[in-house]
């Protein structure tokens, strides 16, 4: 970090190029134009493996230079947070090394692709954050206006108790049996399937938007299809053209279902699919409370539905709000009502609050610890999938909501 | 009228046993099991031109006899009302007749097929009420709950001012230009097509829903199929299968599109068609006040919509107002919340409404005299559509509303 | 049965006149005005405890007579079926003896409030079959048009091989904890809450429209509110006005959740509550197959969903199909296109389906054997619930789908 | 332009930076990051007359540099396009002047406050052609994916011949009578209210939608709110805090309602308000064929509902295609599927579409002389809203669709 006059430039490199690599570098393009940050960020060095490809993408999405080795970016002193995008198996390695190097942290989901690898990685966030060094994970649906509105009038208490919690995450790109498999189908690589990749999400919208934590859970996951083409390709750089021949096998989950329990007393059910014919990113909470209850439907990024218990029944009725006013999260930055944000909008809301959260020298949410959590809740139904009985989430790591 | 102990019997003879004759005949069937009613209706007679096929119809639609004279009918003790299901070319006659007869009449819309038509029906029911006999015309429409509540919510002042109408009747029935040349299709019969048809319902409804009347209109039609095959058919029985041979012109507008004032000072928007390929039977109301909005969708007829402009722009939407609740109109005689009703419960609350009236010595409404509204409204489109200027629709026709 | 020239004469008896019995006697009164039955159903009898009261409500539905035993009811000789809509407790007892009787029977779901009543009306239902006497079960939600055509679909492939099923019902009901402890919420009286009162319809519809059953549960259940006030009320007559003072235990479930695996191969996740404010009889069943998928709702309920995953990618998308097309199952009857039906004409349709299939000699599904199944199932969930882990559906019950 | 290897540098030069200069210099800022671009834009200098303000806003908004002086700006060498985002009533001296001075030119919409300087700007890029210099008028709603891909449907005769459009801009924001006098309600400024604001959006959309042009109208329009708060405020600044006390006189409308008739024979219903309480930024367009229907609606700008009226009607229905496939107008160049764009996309596919031209040497569209169609459509409303009768839109100005 520098600083003299005016704010601090914040130096920022960036492991992974794919698809969150994309995302990230137009979120770290854009924020500090529409919000007042604290630190100016400034994309210093992209990071990937070919040196020719990632010096290309740098240029193409607005990063000085360049890397091909992460350890080599740790040690510039013009980076002052390191943005893991890469796919999960790498997180804790490039993970805690950054941390002792003394650079921020911000990793993608899910945090690790194991509980072990997730513990270490919130260690050395806690031995780092005396030094003042911060850590975030990315679960980016959080910082969509109508998710963080949800989560504000459930903490007002606007539904009551929550009674349940129903949430899913659809998608459909591996229906065709002949899609071939790819890194997220490997769980050397990917850790797990729909279950880490999507589930992830909605656990932890799930968990955000009601204060209150997941306690135990059963549940089932399955493999539908389970040999596909083989394809060449490298770790962060997607799905290459031209099949490399023959068949691998599947090693993660397609679809995963389980049932849970919070440590309010709400019950919730939750579904994560890769085989939801038509469904393309689909991610639905809807949550119950005593005195009310909220919908969120990501098709309908813009909106949330709200429904007031305490109303006149003449007149009672799911609201469709328009998360497009001035006062509604993050949205006074943007548009005029009535004029939508997109999916990305969500990443350059993370690097908003990542950054204001850095300059101000408090921690960001969601913590590596909040990571660690859902990586236990993610445990306890592969376990439970594994011996069809309830499963405990432990307690310990639950951070206060 | 027969009476001695409990409710007197209301005895119906009924002209007409096509779509509309059906209806009505299910709305008689069940008014009294579940609405309280003053009077018994009795199904006494079933009238049309074929004796067999009247006779059959009778006994199936639960009538318990059958004429083939509308004027025969007239002369019976037992039939307290007539109700006119017959095309709109036959309704003056009838129903100044069933009113000459002492009988209360309910008659099928638009009241008749024009203005004159229109101007004697109003003459010969004042002339009747005079004497106590009753008479209504069947805007259905009006007795759904959810357009019963919109009604209720702009009188209670709910959405303030209102500045802007806009309805619509979609449907598509006669986009193939092979669909036949059908008695809706002619003008001698029909009088108009979409326009007296299906605009005369949201012509209503807007009115009705507003408490407004249009004082002006500018409008245009079109037939966009001019000639069709021609069929074999019956005034009162439908479409016949097997077609005449040869073709025939269309003397009817496939389209009427109109905008008007009205005397509330709002703005009207009204489009009314039968070539909107995939509405099947389309009815939409919106309504925006200065206050407020709601939204029509006979779609979803068991719902309105409600906007609170009052409300805290934090929370404010459309709310989804399932019009299910057993506050709500007509609603507690039916079902739990959430068991919605269909077309043909529109057509037993008009029977309800029409025999409460009567028992009650009051006026049903709408009136003849808001019928020839409709269709001085009509009228005036006609005028506009035929010289493009905008045409005024008689002050002295509107009833108070 | 009676018979001469025309129809056949079925004389029907019902036992129990409230929610259900209004709805029943309402499809009675309609079924055969639309449709075009082997037999004429002749409402002979209507049952209940108390004689002043059942007259009335006699009268009131159209019921010829009434009677205060069901015992002597069974001894009619006019009556050649009985209609048995009271709380789950007596059906067993009701049923049997009707069909030991030589009536005919349809029977209100769940079939029985335990596997064991439901295991001996089988098997009364078998013994009545070979005497020509048939039975079904009353899950109407199947004829539903849309669901009609949702089985349909899946069953000509229009889908391909299912994977997902996402089945909820969702109601509101009991949410304030002063609403009083109505029998539905007696263990005694109603056998479970939630999961058999309409946890047992979203089982019987996703196994009816996938045409595969349920092997295996895993689920659990909640009691949220455990004490209410106590109302002085009799079995068969619902909420009586005036609380009877004090407070007494909640013995059902208020919600039940459960995972399930089919014989297809295919996974289900269902949801049964009162506690999801603000859906007050929100059915929701959406499939996922390998070339498509369904959905349904029944606050929509004349649409179905359908997304035909073997289009073009350019155009492919949910598609909303207004069930209301001539061609539809049971449209034919009622409306032209657009013009929608209301929960009542489920009922109606279950009558067509049953007098039709006893006219033609055949047995009407659903039967015994598939409520007994369903019984099952929700056995199954209630023996997960209490120990935590899966339990299977014995294979015996199921019935070729 | 400047050139050398790789491709040239197209240097940009903006006037206005209140909302559609924050919006623009998003579009500038973004489009080469994730389309292949012919040549690079630069973003050379923002230019307004507050010199602090616009170097403010030059260095929030990633220009290199500021002007105070659009007429300094035109004679920089290092700026080869100028974009216009300043009110209507400068748009004509500023896009002239800027053509003659050789630089192409982007300007918002409408083109003109007047059919007269819009045709003098129509001569200025004709004249400027010659000399290889483009100009477009800024419609970017015709650059969401779902409008591109209906019209790409329209062309395909997907839909048939064209029968029916239903266009409505509806938006609140001036609903409250205390809502200032900003300069969009003055004339002087403005041009015309709703109308030419909103109205000329979805003028230009109907028309790009349907391939046709409106041949004539009947339209009203009116002011419901007359006299309004006076508030201090420059000319590109927007609304500022705090009233200048006082009341001014409201010059434009506030609502613009008209029927059109198309080229094509379709019939055209349009409406235009700032009044339609709880509508923000209601934008929807309703096509219908003689084959099938388009519906767009902007609330859900990612969606796009098709109709194929030559479906089996056992399945027909409007389908609600997710326009986020790859293979989709623009869709490629960034998410996977069903990950939504938002407002601020249109602009950055309609520098896409702007720059690629001038990259090919091609004349970009819409042109001058479509914005002068659009200008005068609007006139031809506002002479009919002052008469009364249909008006003519003069022939001439139509373009090839």
């Amino acid at each position: 970090m520098t600083g003299s006059t005016g704010p601090a430039t914040l130096g920022v490199g960036m492991v992974g190029y794919s698809f969150m690599g994309a995302v990230h570098s137009q979120a770290w393009r854009t924020a500090g134009r529409f919000f007042d940050l604290p630190m100016t960020p400034s994309m210093v060095a992209l990071c990937g493996r070919d040196g020719a490809a990632v010096a290309a993408a740098a240029e193409r999405m607005g990063w000085a230079g360049s890397e091909t080795s992460w350890k080599r970016l740790l040690t510039r002193d013009d980076v002052d947070l390191v943005d893991v995008c890469t796919p999960g198996d790498t997180h804790a390695e490039i993970a805690i090394a950054a941390l002792e190097a003394g650079k921020h942290v911000l990793c993608e989901k899910p945090l690790a692709n194991s509980v072990a690898e997730a513990l270490d990685m919130v260690r050395a966030a806690e031995t780092a954050r005396a030094r003042g060094v911060r850590s975030m994970v990315a679960f980016n649906y959080r910082r969509i206006p109508a998710v963080a509105l949800a989560r504000t009038l459930v903490a007002k208490g606007r539904i009551g108790t929550v009674r349940h919690v129903r949430a899913q995450y659809l998608q459909d790109w591996v229906v065709d049996p002949e899609f071939p498999l790819v890194w997220r189908l490997q769980k050397d690589k990917a850790g797990s399937g729909a279950l880490g990749d999507i589930g992830a999400h909605v656990i932890d919208l799930a968990q955000h938007v009601t204060g209150s934590s997941i306690t135990s859970v059963t549940g089932t996951t399955e493999t539908f299809v389970t040999e596909r083409p083989l394809v060449a390709e490298g770790p962060t750089s997607g799905l290459r053209a031209g099949a490399a021949g023959g068949r691998g096998q599947v090693t993660v989950d397609d679809a995963a279902l389980f049932l849970t329990r919070f440590d309010s007393g709400a019950l919730g059910c939750f579904e994560a699919t890769r085989f939801a014919t038509g469904r393309k990113n689909t991610i639905r909470l809807e949550v119950n409370g005593s005195e009310g209850s909220i919908v969120f439907d990501f098709e309908a990024m813009n909106e949330l539905q709200f429904y007031d218990g305490t109303e006149d029944p003449e007149t009672a009725g799911f609201r469709r709000v328009l998360v497009t006013e001035p006062g509604h999260p993050y949205v006074g930055a943007w548009w005029p009502p009535g004029h939508g944000l997109g999916y990305e909008h969500t990443f350059t809301h993370e690097v908003v609050d990542l950054v204001t959260a850095i300059g101000r020298g408090e921690d960001p949410a969601p913590s590596f610890a909040d990571g660690l959590q859902v990586q236990q809740v993610l445990a306890a139904v592969e376990r439970s999938a594994a011996d069809g009985t309830w499963q405990d989430v432990p307690t310990s790591s639950r951070s206060a909501r």
